[in-house]
């Protein structure tokens, strides 16, 4: 809604290091012991990196911690120290958001990894932040309930929170923005704080939740989640369709949201998407535009549903619609879609992938993403594009030789084209993956220089020694 | 979640005011002209009140803006002398938010009333703050569009942004804090800053959106808002159902939820609310526990949702299920609805009503309200019930003569217990009015010292000086 002249854009971060002191790194051994206090060069590695093309600045010390207690005890150690804490959950994040660019602990939360407590009967649930979304779903199935959002990667849910992510349910079920009834969080002074209740709604002064959801783990680290759940819908299908063009599957998506139909999941494949996941999962896939459609409801509303968009994909040129009722050949085609990045990547061995994420609104997404092929095929990179359609929000990934600086160079410039079109479209540098550090100079383009001060302001007010994943979002 | 001993309610506020230095009222008056600034008695306790039982503590002076420019004018001035700055829409709200506890400005937005822009193939529109819901839905109806946010009252919807209002719609729409896109906000500082885009999610840096949202004017000016729209449904029907006890009303509501019925409002009324309205409005219901209900969808989805509900509310003792179908038919009854509020007063000629407001998770409704009422019937207070239950939020306004200081002494009682319980269920003290100044040591019982820090920590960032609407949700 600035735009502006646009900032400068990140390549590669600057490292800035703070040392560990001896004293803390003896006190966390002192609490934690070897097993769950490691400073071992692989470990460390393995915590400093994330899906990103950034290379690793790894943090200086690893530790797991298995209780809310545990993660309060960590942060204010670090905070009595002014050393850097970066919550870990997956691993799975995709713009630099683990990486120790300041050096620091790596608090590795996969641990907390308990359900707490399911309360079918309000369809709510309490989870450690470790909790993984499919350990999630499979514990709560056999209640008839499900959780909806679902980003592709079995992320943790407190890493889904903190990210605000969504995924291929959003369309229909929102994001974690909301689905998060409550939090419990460590601050940056150690303390652990509750936001929200287990009502549904609330006015109940300033809303906490929400500033913690999407705000990267630079204010806090969220250790408890109490989220919606749903009950699993009497009938489900799933069908793919394909088109002669992207345009004709976009504009078939835009048609089928503006006329109201509330489709749960509405994911395109472009032609090469198509040919990957096929070569990768053996599907025998017609390989041309796609769309992945599933729709949840009663027997009757499901056939409703389906009826009206083949009548509207038909519009726009979409056959072969082919349907998946049963549940093994659902989650056959639903493998393939959550393959669609990893088996991308195996189209161009060795390669390494830039991933964009712009969200605009419906109206604007032919527009959005005729031009992004157009320049993409035009520099001559490979690249692929999966979207999640239905809300306006595409990636387009560029297969870049990690060895060949102009082609990440090629595709950082392709990349901030691409962004800069979605803000002039009204939209979103980023959909679903958020800042971290590679989206720094376009989250000032699209907020403006003031909103992002009011963020910086709150920043300093929650972490004045700035220890709570440092460098990420904004420079202070 | 933090129930510790309940902290001391406030009975009637304290006042501290500030004085308006003269400087600043001629620098007022030179811009905006004696139509627009007003500092006379009348004006300033029109704008000193709201539906609240406090007494009116007026402001200083009365200032009506026409543009978010000239909100930035005025803010810019309030900060520059240290003077209270008090955002008015339509003064329909009801825990004293808009009383001048220390004096300043009543800055009125009701003549910022354009709607700017409507993106029906987008369902967007953004409208300057002063814009009423009805006079929203009156606009749009022709593009087949609607906004769902029904708080009852014709609140401008800067203001029921402010609040985080829901009302009759949210069970399927959800409020507030789920149907705003992007706001422009004037900051204490008098800077406009946009928050947020016309994309449907976003995960670019903190969510000020849901930072202002809810924080009740006291972190700065919401002057725009970009809102979702929805296609009108396909069908509509309205239905009403008696019961033989509020509890039989409950236990059905419960029931609808649990299996997912995507019904789109749900309205408990109980024998008095039913009683007053049909006085108000000469309704003939009969005069026990009524569900009003009101589904969305295509024709058979509608016939579907609404044959479930029957069977489920016949299972509770539910009768007489009549249905409106006729867009007439509907409006009477939802006027009657809407009216009900001012009915309920009317049983009692003179009196004043204490207003409760608790949410809790749907699986404790039943228990919340039982005990409320019993409580209330040993009392011997007049009262009545209005719930949104679909939420699990319901209002019970205890009818008090404001002579008689051992009335309001109950009431005020009688709430703390109500609120209290609602705590220990799990739920929170206000589901959609807000904290204003009756409900900060609720707030306290319901968040925890901790929580509430966090918040004042916000607060002092954004508004060193406390100059927007200090002395509300909380003391600094």
């Amino acid at each position: 809604m600035n735009a502006s002249a646009p900032h400068a854009h990140l390549m590669q971060p600057q490292l800035t290091p703070r040392p560990l002191p001896a004293e803390m790194l003896e006190a966390l051994k002192a609490r934690f012991g070897a097993q769950r206090c490691s400073t071992a060069l692989a470990v460390r590695e393995q915590h400093g990196r994330d899906e990103s093309v950034f290379d690793v600045p790894p943090p200086e010390v690893v530790v797991y911690a298995e209780s809310s207690e545990e993660v309060a005890f960590v942060v204010a150690l670090a905070q009595r120290h002014r050393v850097p804490v970066i919550p870990y959950g997956a691993g799975s994040s995709l713009e630099g958001h683990l990486l120790a660019v300041q050096g620091g602990v790596s608090l590795d939360l996969s641990r907390m990894n308990k359900i707490l407590r399911v309360n079918a009967e309000d369809l709510t649930v309490t989870v450690q932040a470790g909790v993984t979304r499919n350990q999630l779903n499979a514990e709560i199935r056999h209640q008839g309930l499900f959780f909806p959002i679902d980003p592709g990667a079995d992320a943790s849910l407190g890493g889904m929170a903190a990210t605000r992510a969504s995924g291929t349910n959003a369309v229909r079920y929102g994001t974690m923005r909301e689905n998060v009834l409550a939090l419990a969080v460590v601050t940056p002074q150690g303390e652990l704080i509750q936001t929200g209740t287990r009502a549904r709604k609330s006015s109940a002064g300033y809303d906490l939740s929400r500033l913690y959801i999407g705000s990267e783990g630079t204010l806090g680290v969220i250790c408890e989640l109490t989220l919606k759940l749903y009950p699993l819908p009497e009938a489900i299908s799933a069908a793919v369709c394909f088109f002669p063009s992207i345009d004709a599957a976009v504009q078939a998506t835009i048609q089928i949201i503006q006329i109201g139909v509330p489709i749960a999941r509405c994911e395109l494949l472009d032609a090469n998407a198509v040919r990957a996941v096929n070569a990768h999962d053996r599907l025998g896939l017609r390989e041309a535009p796609m769309l992945l459609m599933e729709f949840h409801g009663s027997e009757a509303g499901v056939a409703e549903q389906a009826g009206t968009v083949q009548e509207v994909a038909r519009e726009f040129g979409g056959e072969d619609f082919d349907w998946a009722t049963t549940p093994e050949a659902r989650t056959k085609l639903w493998t393939a879609r959550h393959h669609a990045y990893l088996s991308g990547l195996q189209m161009r061995p060795g390669c390494r992938a830039v991933t964009t994420d712009t969200c605009v609104p419906i109206s604007r997404l032919a527009e959005s993403i005729n031009e992004s092929v157009r320049e993409v095929q035009e520099a001559g990179l490979p690249y692929f594009i999966v979207g999640h359609v239905g809300d306006g929000n595409f990636h387009l990934a560029y297969l870049i030789d990690p060895n060949v600086p102009a082609e990440r160079e090629t595709a950082e410039r392709l990349s901030a084209q691409m962004v800069q079109r979605a803000l002039r479209l009204e939209g979103t540098c980023t959909g679903e993956h958020g800042v971290g550090l590679h989206k720094q100079g376009f989250l000032l383009d699209e907020a403006g220089e003031g909103a992002v001060e009011v963020m910086r302001s709150l920043k300093r007010a929650l972490d004045p020694h700035n220890i709570m994943n440092p460098g990420k979002i904004f420079t202070l």
